[in-house]
């Protein structure tokens, strides 16, 4: 093979004449068939015993207001005060006014993005106390390190939301935490910002805030869906007083609740992977009715799947086989009550390694190709969820990317088959420096960021380093090259005001 | 959470009693709707401008014999007696004569496999000339290496078939390479062995040696498909005469061609994936109707997909978005057909790391959800094919073993769905101990080889070993664990005095 002109012009400068390669900012969207482990009938089996599951068993809801809500719609409250028979017409009601798609519009409009119908949105790693990155190791959080991770999620275009807190900024003592750390993804992005369900008084404070990035009042937010948290069960078949105050306040304030039963097969559920995933769908369907009581069309997404328990450890089984196809099932149930689906790409692993990257992987396919709409954890997750790991933030921005463009269709047609231009090259040929070739060698294929094809011996002389080792060298690029977005001066002082007042306040209690 | 009985018991030893954890022998079947990236509309498109090809411009087989077979159909020969246009009268005919199944039976009948319909076969490492482990780095393969290989794809279960070489044994002259390297095939494996395709003489004794091995010669292989190998054109529109002379023996004694165009969009092919993926179709379809016209009903899979070349290098996109796209879309076409569909898990990686995982099992996932058959290189590629990597190995073993468990069913009845479980333990219990769990736990969910759910401190405390260091102790474990296979003692000195005797008359020739 000869070497063709396109190639030495390549080499120079990356096709957009960025620091990083990148694809451009959008959405993807899933166009083809969907896996769904499940027959019709299994679906429908799965859904009636979760629907006998609330009526002859029930849940509990350690909230009183809650409870009250369920009253009033006619549910069954046992003597414990607590738990509540949900007939199936109450349910069946609810999934009317629930609806399938729903808008999130941040402070930049142009972030907006829609979860719902065949459209993929991936969010940031939310969550760990520790992070690490290759020169300083792992430790504890900082408000620092979380400030970085909100950049590198900023900067990514493939990064749709910011999951706050990317890490636990542990230096900020708990009371006033979530003021600092919404006030930092508020000022350092303009992506969709997340509000962690940690009580009403915190919830509040960070409606407030996003509310005031947007220039209106919290009242105002409810004429637009914003921002959206993650409501966990504490299974089996109960939801505790932070979850369940949580799902009333998101659903009142019509934002988003992504319910995720924290269904555990051998553990919270049944080992039997068609009964965990069952009363998962049972335990998020009462979530969801809860809502649709509190305001008919409130948005929710389901991730009513089970993952199973690693029987040595007790821990949950993040990237395992009986995840990845329980996730499927979750999006298929989730997919016959017409509803957006949640996700995520977990892994165990203590190091940014094989593993991390099969674990991970594994959840980003099975997600993908059962019809996923929003796929949490998406960058950064490392350690069971423990800890956020830049150098995997990186490795999995690079996953993304890949999966964003093996999205694109294939177009056939006429031109696109080229005929003439096979006819021309002929037998033996090559296809380097044809008028086709030339004119779209720069957009035709994916351009990784991390990914190396260089023979070994130019790999060895530059430095021999590994991929995580290059991630590495990556997110530092990426930090200098991030750029703080436009947030007027008015606003950035009162979003600071606003956290004084609330900090001299007290900010919000630490006993949920 | 108590600790259950069920998991200090699980503690003391892994559940089948084996070293290493393995799922039983035997072939996993692909259950779940495909994922086809084409319209219908697409593919009679996608074929229609593969047979006009094929028929209008011709493609070039350098070999007398192929060219006289296609004369003898029918077809037009070029001027330069090498280009042979085909009508699509003689392409359809092949069409009906060919198999969608075949049943390879290696000497130990157990270990038969059967490739096509919705059965999956994972075939080991084939053909890099280079080999690594932690231990001994990178290095020149030998014949001990590529016995440790072929040692390792019959220790795990979940490889059914052995590509030799698993690397090449530098240290045997090339004239009698193939000869020692069968032999230790046959000796330590009693899987379906491989015969490379390099020219006649190679692929005789290869045929003599497996028949001898099965007690038959090699008029007696006719009967059984026994053997495969990999046809790879010299794109665009050719085949040396090699392959050609290779497609011909190998479908007049009734063994199965896996026929894989190599090509490379922007580079053999054109840039548009359409164009090159039709193009692919049509070098398909040329080897396929040269092997029916030799015997109709001979063995044919079909690897019909283009790679993208990599534009800085002029390599291939192993494991790009591309790839991985076009491989789902030649498996559509494959299927179309009604052909057994052949696929690989490739990586560029220079390291057995981050990237050759995601390399790797991206194209796994897009084989397996698209139908593929039989996955070639399905364990131990590394380095763009220039490596066999030991660790890489047992990476891969451990993300096969994750996938057959993952294709596994999941049941949903009234059993399965375990009301009356859910009833008993109730709200906020757990399920540890219920009698489903005790009479399940050990068999219920995937049990890792290298993966691990640690919690940090002990991770660091068991010496921070990464997910390929410890793929290297499981390495050397396999091979302590290692059992040769029965083989009777004349078949055994049949094989090294056919060895001896085509030595001494100076192997096969290496200008091919």
């Amino acid at each position: 093979m000869t070497e063709a002109p396109a190639r030495s012009k390549r080499r120079s400068s990356n096709k957009r004449g960025q620091i990083i390669p990148q694809l451009p900012w959008g959405q993807p969207r899933y166009h083809f068939p969907l896996v769904e482990p499940l027959t019709h009938e299994d679906v429908l089996k799965t859904h009636d015993n979760a629907l006998r599951v609330l009526e002859e068993i029930g849940i509990r809801f350690q909230d009183e207001d809650a409870v009250a809500i369920f009253a009033k719609a006619g549910c069954i409250i046992g003597e414990d005060g607590m738990t509540v028979r949900i007939g199936r017409d109450v349910v069946e009601q609810a999934l009317k006014t629930v609806k399938s798609e729903v808008v999130l519009t941040p402070r930049n409009r142009e972030r907006a993005v829609t979860i719902g119908g065949n459209h993929v949105a991936f969010a940031s790693v939310l969550g760990p106390p520790y992070c690490s990155d290759i020169e300083k190791g792992r430790r504890q959080g900082t408000l620092e390190d979380y400030s970085n991770f909100v950049r590198l999620g900023q900067y990514f275009n493939v990064i749709h939301m910011i999951s706050g807190a990317p890490v636990e900024a542990m230096d900020i003592p708990l009371e006033t935490r979530h003021l600092y750390g919404t006030l930092r993804t508020l000022e350092l992005s303009d992506k969709v910002p997340f509000v962690f369900c940690q009580g009403r008084q915190r919830i509040h404070d960070a409606l407030d805030m996003i509310a005031m990035a947007k220039g209106m009042d919290r009242n105002g937010l409810m004429e637009e869906p914003s921002t959206f948290t993650i409501i966990n069960s504490n299974s089996p078949l109960q939801y505790d007083k932070p979850m369940a105050g949580g799902l009333i306040e998101m659903a009142k304030h019509n934002q988003l609740s992504m319910i995720t039963p924290f269904s555990l097969a051998g553990a919270s559920h049944p080992i039997s992977l068609g009964a965990a995933n069952s009363l998962a769908v049972a335990e998020m369907l009462a979530a969801l009715t809860l809502t649709q009581l509190v305001r008919p069309g409130a948005p929710v997404a389901s991730a009513a799947y089970t993952m199973n328990v690693n029987m040595q450890t007790g821990s949950p089984g993040f990237g395992s086989p009986e995840t990845n196809k329980s996730l499927q099932i979750g999006s298929q149930m989730a997919r016959f009550y017409g509803l957006p689906i949640r996700s995520s790409t977990f892994t165990s692993s203590p190091a940014p390694d094989a593993q991390a990257i099969y674990e991970s992987l594994g959840m980003l396919w099975a997600s993908i190709t059962s019809g996923s709409n929003l796929i949490m954890h998406a960058a950064g997750w490392l350690e069971g969820g423990l800890r956020s790991s830049f150098e995997k933030f990186v490795l999995d921005v690079e996953m993304l990317q890949m999966m964003v463009k093996y999205l694109e269709p294939v177009a056939v047609n006429d031109t696109t088959l080229a005929f003439e231009e096979i006819k021309a090259v002929g037998h033996g040929g090559h296809f380097f420096d044809t008028e086709n070739t030339i004119n779209n060698y720069n957009t035709a294929f994916y351009e990784p960021i991390v990914a190396t094809a260089k023979n070994f011996g130019q790999w060895e002389e530059d430095g021999s380093l590994d991929a995580t080792q290059r991630a590495h060298l990556v997110y530092k690029k990426a930090l200098d090259a991030y750029q703080q977005p436009q947030l007027d001066a008015s606003t950035s002082e009162a979003l600071e005001a606003f956290v004084k007042r609330r900090e001299d306040q007290g900010g919000a209690p630490i006993d949920l």
